[in-house]
């Protein structure tokens, strides 16, 4: 599908530069914003500020709605900020946060200064807030009414303001009391069955489930899955309602979160890369982590080093040494992963160090035996001598086993450390797993050297 | 917060074995199904299936909303068909199907025996549908309505059969013409506007946009980003409406799949895996992973076992080795985390090969040309041999920009071929990357031989 979909922008470069304005307009009215995302980011630069000219704020902020914040805010951060700030003014309160928030502290200011000052000074609270807690994920866009009001009241202002309410979310109106505080909700369906002239303090949930401003977005996502709701109130400390996360930004959040983590666990520094970012932020943040494992390598192969004589002497052994390293840290990466996704859905404690280790343990003597039995086959069946089989295997199958009890355990050290297992763990466990077992095969070989040769 | 939250379940065996079931009860209405679904995870077989037998249907119901199938299909497997039957009754229609696809067929069979039979009917055409596409994801609760309907009947329905639409997404509308066919949606907020004795066909708002029950889960991503609908009509190939799928099922898979992505990339088979699993089935599991993956490693190191006069005539090049292969592996894992990614998210497309091999071939030359630099400056200061230095950073130097260009063509590749890349692409990749890193180290090594040793 995205194939096909994609065809009509192959030639966008072209279009822009024999310039038919209306066409490209009538072009991107009927296809998907997200088509024409994909399609832009091919562009140069230049091209991309041509191409919003063209389209307009409105059709510009459409696109952007759907793109993570980074792509948003690269595509706009050149333009002047007039034009910037229109586009910005079309986008929901959360996403022009999140967007201000993605742009350099410059550029978000001189954006704001073109904004009117009561929206200005929201989005400056709204941006104070850090980016996965309740307050950096809130919308301000809800429906809220003082608990005095009448059924009537609510209906004729729910009529009159129907277009600046267009965009709101209204399964549930919010009900204030005394101070802005938040006494009650009220589900909108409700509305459908009453009398006209009951107040909404008669009608209302009270005490209803809220977070504060400062919920992290794991309080988030534990609310969500533990209730049904479309969103959540967002109250101060002094109980005021400031805002309402809605599942939709949690989910996103968490979506996002999940493939940062993809790409942070492969080695991409600050978990986002995409190619159409300029190639010296790309090579500099792969660079960054692949300069720090160089040197955990030599770390680790410096073990090899004080061995020189006995791999001198039992050649054979230099074939089976990366082939060790590799397999062992396979297997602890599989238990890595397990370890941050059950992290991740509160399946394990980061104190459960104990139970990781024991059920990691049992799997890793099963795998040890199994994996260090076909090495030793291997390597009896290619050299007919069993003293090679017998320390070849014998070190893959121990190493095996440290490397899924490291490799299990791990992420649960880090975020006890408060480091991120994603970026970490891995390197850590290749250069533990790759002393252990160069040191396990050369100085079994060494104990058996004469055997071997 | 998971950690204090799951303190009262430390003791929950104990519990059970002491065995007040109105304590117990009262406990578990009192904490969120989350943090008693993980307690109950850590106890034994015949304790959970004491717990559950103790909570009763409904609560347990309450609990399988909030874990993934797996995982609830775990929990109910062991049970009783009439039991378990009972439980499966509380859940949605797409949960119910989810979750006899999760089990076994025969214990399927003999669940859907014990339910109503037109409802097993139901779930037997629901269960017929792939598990990640429209058909899968729907649900058949929704409100549907002929259109020839008056509005005062619509609100009569409803109000009549309030607690049987109890748990539908009540938002819309569908409006059907004949023989059940969508001819329309009604945002139920209209009816608040709206004279009694209006035809729903006069009101809904007609051709709304709809997906067919055989979409994938990749047009539904783009179907929801691109609009900010909650859910949508899903109809069979005559246009008859035969489910809704919610935005919130979407996230879900969405999430899901991120997660097992994770799993996947590092070595999981299947993409999922707890440590609550029997140990039989983890350690298999991940056993048909590395078994295959040590396969490929001896292939690899076979290079090595070519070139082992070289080797043994210059016996320090045997530490560089494991070097090379493992940041090789590195660089190459760091592009198909960017590929894969780019896939996901439809940024580029399989056939982009050109695209792909340009960006990462330029990233290539830099980062291989500084990682290049850096192992040669090391060799040549440890052991003062200019050749030494050439060798292992021009080797490093050309197996990087080798690894960048395979890591992130590889992904493109296998989807072209209709290949995961998640598992593939790490195992496949360090195959070509250590062959090539090997026989670049040896042979150049073998051309320069006198000057090394």
């Amino acid at each position: 599908m995205a194939d096909e979909s994609l065809q009509p922008w192959e030639d966008l470069g072209e279009r822009l530069r024999t310039g038919d304005a209306e066409a490209l307009r009538e072009f991107f009215g009927h296809h998907p914003p997200m088509v024409a995302i994909q399609a832009s980011l091919r562009l140069t630069r230049a091209e991309q500020r041509q191409l919003i000219k063209i389209l307009g704020p409105e059709r510009v902020a459409d696109f952007m709605k759907t793109v993570s914040e980074t792509m948003a805010a690269d595509l706009i951060e050149d333009l002047p900020p007039a034009e910037a700030a229109a586009i910005v003014d079309e986008l929901r309160s959360d996403r022009q946060a999140d967007l201000l928030g993605a742009l350099g502290e410059e550029q978000a200011e001189a954006i704001l200064q073109e904004l009117r000052p009561e929206q200005a000074a929201e989005l400056r609270a709204l941006a104070s807030y850090a980016p996965n807690t309740a307050g950096g994920l809130m919308t301000t866009e809800f429906l809220a009414f003082p608990g005095q009001m009448q059924v009537v009241e609510l209906l004729d202002d729910l009529r009159e303001n129907r277009d600046r309410y267009s965009d709101f979310e209204v399964q549930y109106a919010y009900v204030l009391g005394p101070g802005g505080t938040l006494i009650g909700i009220l589900p909108m369906r409700d509305i459908l069955f009453s009398a006209r002239n009951r107040r909404l303090t008669e009608l209302m949930i009270s005490h209803p489930r809220r977070v504060l401003v400062t919920a992290s977005l794991d309080e988030l996502i534990r609310f969500f899955e533990t209730h049904s709701f479309i969103g959540v109130p967002v109250v101060d400390a002094a109980n005021r309602l400031v805002g309402v996360v809605r599942r939709a930004a949690v989910d996103e959040a968490r979506g996002e979160e999940a493939s940062s983590v993809l790409l942070k666990i492969s080695g991409i520094i600050g978990g986002e890369e995409f190619r159409s970012m300029p190639l010296w932020l790309r090579s500099g943040r792969r660079l960054a982590f692949l300069s720090v494992n160089i040197v955990l390598n030599i770390l680790a192969a410096s073990v090899i080093a004080l061995y020189q004589e006995t791999l001198a002497a039992a050649i054979t052994l230099a074939v089976f040494l990366p082939i060790i390293s590799d397999m062992s840290g396979c297997s602890g990466n599989q238990a890595v992963a397990v370890s941050m996704r059950e992290l991740s859905l509160g399946l394990v404690r980061p104190r459960e160090i104990g139970r990781v280790v024991l059920k990691e343990g049992s799997l890793g003597v099963i795998n040890g035996v199994a994996l260090g039995a076909l090495l030793a086959l291997v390597a009896l069946l290619w050299k007919g001598n069993p003293y090679l089989g017998l320390v070849v295997g014998t070190a893959l199958a121990a190493n095996t086993l440290l490397s899924v009890v490291v490799g299990g355990t791990l992420p649960l050290l880090l975020k006890r450390l408060k480091v991120d297992p994603a970026l970490v763990s891995g390197p850590m466990l290749t250069t533990i797993t790759d002393m252990c077992g160069f040191f396990l095969v050369l100085s079994l070989a060494s104990a058996v050297l004469p055997r071997l040769t």
